[in-house]
Parts: structure tokens; sequence; C-alpha cells
């Protein structure tokens, strides 16, 4: 048996996983921003007590306990930056978790643990070699290869959000223009419906009538609800997001050709709707025309993705 | 000690490696294109024959035989298809040359080969995780983890000349648009020179005296001679080369995060000249800013490395 814990920006969730990555008990807390790493690893501490002591569990019947976080792991010295709205320096989380429970710790990016998680129980269960991207207010991306994850010599890799498609295009937070993450993330596919529909001529789009004529309400699931339902200005902001998307996955797929590529985050709940529009697009892309190419696929886990990987981490 | 086998458009060379990587013979021949796979293996045969010959060895004396070449290899069935100026279309290159000598035979891409090599006794030697990239008429590309070459499930990986860096941008030979290929390989670089040269106001520019006034001249040694000696023009083209060059260079530490980045090719013979220019735009746009950072380094091997990382696949 595993702990994973997920540390969230509102939620610390921490999870009881069997060796099939199987979710066998979940609990979480609220989580409050602006605390010292002591203050997150308690918390975590206290939510893997409650699960022992409901399940009439020790902590010798744990093999690991594995921390996914927003940030940059340093899985060597088990500490961890973050510079999200979790803010962390270097922070010794695995000494610090070690303090209330002396076992095995891995400390790793959410997104990593996301893809590992699907690559041992969910859409990539299957393959050895697979890349998972989460589509929410980023683009979080884990390469899995042999069923292990990927990050690199510093563990900072797959930040593939990062990939420049548009050269000196639409502002990054990281500081570059054009990242793949400025055209496919969920604020992005908000932003483009935005622009368009500050035009008086696009004033009856049923995106509006949807968001009550309010644009702060417009998301990502309104726009794609207006498109199927065959809204003019919906389906051209879902088009272009798709071309978009489409890009950057065939982008990953080029360099690494895993055997399946799977999509999560809250935009991958359109499912086939929006994964029929990608696929299309990325087999014209790709490099490759012959079989057997990649397949893409839509996350099996959802939210509790990252902690089933955190605890499959000390697999 | 290994044999490798460098099956290029105009050349076969044929090479006995050592266990570390240092190439101890070569030898070569000239290559028709049009040829059938049956010639090709044949004269990759002679040339075996040829070193072990004047060498005085058995080939029971040879662990493996590895060869390279420019398209898509199966190294589990040992067939190649490439689509260049050989063409192999599922050519059973393993099983012909076994018919010569029956021996381990390994087939891989020629970018994968040259990252190999690297990684073995070049410019990586020293780190687990490289990429190598080869600028010529392309950009070949071959990731190297665990010192081991990493092609994807298909050996189709590692296209990442086929990245778009500009979405619609100009039109690359894959198909796609906006290919880093096509911004950063030798003749992006010679027609971007063109391209301003060929405004009335720019004719005295040093690349044209340099050509002798004949546009058909140009290659990239001129451009960066030009450059190097303050030519207006030169220093333009250059400038804007290492820009896209550095997009797709900051791409791929992104999602990879190799400890050495190597960068080969006949540009790279610029040196420091080219790297400098790239080394400072690149730590800007990665998105990792702690350190330890990806090195970027020129590669050690030459035209050598393709023989030397096919020697080093059955290493």
């Amino acid at each position: 048996m595993y702990l994973g814990i997920d540390l969230g920006g509102t939620h610390i969730a921490a999870g009881l996983v069997n060796e099939e990555g199987k979710l066998l008990k979940k609990v979480s807390c609220s989580n409050l921003i602006n605390k010292t790493y002591k203050e997150y690893v308690k918390n975590m501490a206290d939510l893997c007590k409650k699960i022992l002591d409901e399940e009439g569990m020790a902590i010798s019947q744990i093999k690991s306990v594995g921390i996914g976080i927003p940030g940059t792991p340093n899985n060597t010295m088990g500490t961890v930056t973050c510079n999200s709205s979790i803010k962390l320096d270097d922070a010794p989380i695995r000494e610090e978790f070690q303090k209330y429970y002396n076992i095995e710790v891995n400390v790793e990016n959410d997104a990593n643990c996301a893809a590992l998680a699907e690559a041992v129980a969910g859409a990539a269960k299957d393959v050895d070699h697979s890349v998972t991207i989460t589509l929410g207010t980023g683009i979080g991306v884990g390469i899995v290869i042999n069923k292990k994850v990927y990050s690199g010599f510093n563990y900072a890799g797959a930040e593939a959000g990062h990939i420049v498609i548009v050269t000196d295009g639409e502002k990054c937070p990281c500081g570059r223009s054009g990242c793949w993450e400025a055209y496919s993330s969920a604020p992005a596919l908000i932003r483009e419906a935005k622009k368009l529909l500050q035009s008086n001529e696009n004033k009856d789009s049923l995106i509006l009538k949807m968001a009550n004529g309010d644009l702060s309400r417009i998301d990502g699931r309104i726009i794609f609800e207006a498109s199927k339902q065959g809204d003019k200005i919906a389906k051209e902001v879902i088009d272009k997001y798709a071309k978009y998307l489409s890009e950057g996955v065939a982008n990953i797929i080029n360099v690494l050709m895993p055997e399946v590529f799977v999509i999560g985050g809250g935009i991958s709940r359109q499912g086939d709707y929006l994964l029929d529009m990608i696929r299309s697009r990325v087999y014209e892309k790709i490099y490759t025309k012959s079989e057997p190419k990649t397949v893409i696929k839509v996350a099996e886990l959802g939210v509790d993705a990252g902690l089933i990987g955190a605890a499959m981490l000390g697999k």
C-alpha cells in the first residue's frame, strides 16, 4: 500500500492507493495559501494519520509516501520550490514529513504525478511510453518512459506548456512570448472568446446569452456548449483553440513519439467532441505518416490523478 | 570492438570503434543513389570486410554492427524506411547484412546515432541525459536518456526539427508550416540572406562581394564570415537565425531538461561565435531560472559522429 498527497492551491488531498494504482480511500482539507512549509507538512501528516486511523493501519504497512506539488521538486534532496499561489523556496519537505513518519518520501511535480497515474492505472496503463497533458489555468505536461516519470537531470523537465509555437506571440507569465500554454490553457480559450465578443456585430452570440450578458461569467464549458449548439462565434473560437492545441500536441509527438498521448484537465471533459478535432489535425501534422501512430486519448482518473501518481512514485 | 556504418547520400563510411567510442579505423566508398537495399548492404559488407582484412581481425572479434541511416528504422524488425535521396521502404537491412556476417545488427536514425556518439565519447560523455542536434540541410535531433537513444515506441521519435515554432510560418518539406527546421537549417539561413540581398540598397553587402556577386554561391560560412567582419546585412541575418535557433533549443530544454545540449553539423563550426549568441538567448527563455541549468556545447566528433554512434548501438 502507498500514500499519495496532492498539495493544491485550495485543498490538500491524501489517498490510500494499492499496488495497481487503485484509490481505496481519500481525505482532504482546505489549504490556506501563504503558509510555511512546516504548516503544509503538518496538514499532510494529519491527513495521513486520519487515513491510517480510519483504516486501522500502521505506518509500517505503507511502502512509501509521495507528494505532488505545483512546482519544481528535487527528489534527490527531498526539497521543493514553488512559485504559484503556494510559495516554497527549497523547502525540505521530505525531512519535515519524516519528523511525523519515518518512511520513504518522494516529491514530484503535480503534472508529472498525473502522467504517472494515467500510465499506471489510467488511459496509458497498457503502454510503456506516454505523455499526459493537463489543460487548466496552464498546461501541465508529464513524460513517462518505461513506466517512470522522466523530468530531466534536475527534475525541472516536462515544462512543455512553455514551448513556443508562435515566436513573438502572446505574452506568457513565464517570460517568453508565444508559449503553447498562452494559446491552449482555459484562460486562453476565454480570452479569445472575449476578443470576438467585444465587437458589436457579435453581441447576439449564444456565448453571451449563456453567460447572462456578463463577460466575466464566460468559461470554457459555456464556449463549448454554445459551439455544440451551432453558435458561429463559439465555433470560430473552438476551431482556433483546437488548431493551436494541435500544434503543441504534434510538436510533442514529433519529439517523443509516445505510444499514448493523454489529454486531461477540465477542458478534456468535452471528450471526443474536442478530441476528434485534435486527432484529425494532429495526424495531418506529425512527421511519421506510417503505422503505428501515437493514440490520443482522454484522461481517465480526473482530479484524483495527482494523488494516485504521487502514491505510485515509490512503486 | 564494434563496427559502425554510416549510410549517407553521397558516401557510405564504416569504422572500427572500441568500447570507449574511439574510432580506430575508417574506410568509405562513394554511394550512388537509387540503388536497391541489397546493393547498399553489399557495399556495407564490403567495407566491413576491408576493415577486418586490413586489421587482421575475424568477425568473431566484433561484438555487433550498427547501421545509421537518414530515415526511420525499426530495430525490432531490423528494417529501414528512408524517403530522402536514399529510398527504402521497410527494407530488411538486418536480414540482408546477416547473409554476409552472422552477427548482431542494429539499425538507427543517423541523427540519433550522432547523439549517442556525443553521449559516449564526445561533448556529453560525462552526463546521463543529453540532446544533440545536427544543423545541416535540415535539423537532426537525437535524445539520449541514461546513455541510450530514446526514439519512442515506434523508433520514429526525436524528429524535433519538425516542432512548429511559428504557427502558419515558412513551409516545411514535412508538410507542416513553421517548423524549427524551416528557420534554423543551413538552407534557411541562406534563404534569409538572399531575401535581404535582393533589395538594391543592400547590394554593397560583403556577403555578395565574398560570393563574387553570385547569389547561388552564398553559403553559411560566407554569411558568418561577413558578419564577423561587421557587415550590417550579415549581422541582421545571423541575429534572426540565432533568434529562431534559440527558440527551438529552449523548447527542447523546457521539455527534456538534458544536462548537456550539444550543437553539431556544419554551422556548429562557428563555435563560440554562434554559441554565445544562442546561450544568452536560451538562458533568458528557459522556464527554470534556478541552477543547475543545461550546459550548451559544440559537438566534438564532427562527421564521424554518425558511425561512432552506430557502432555504440550494441554497447
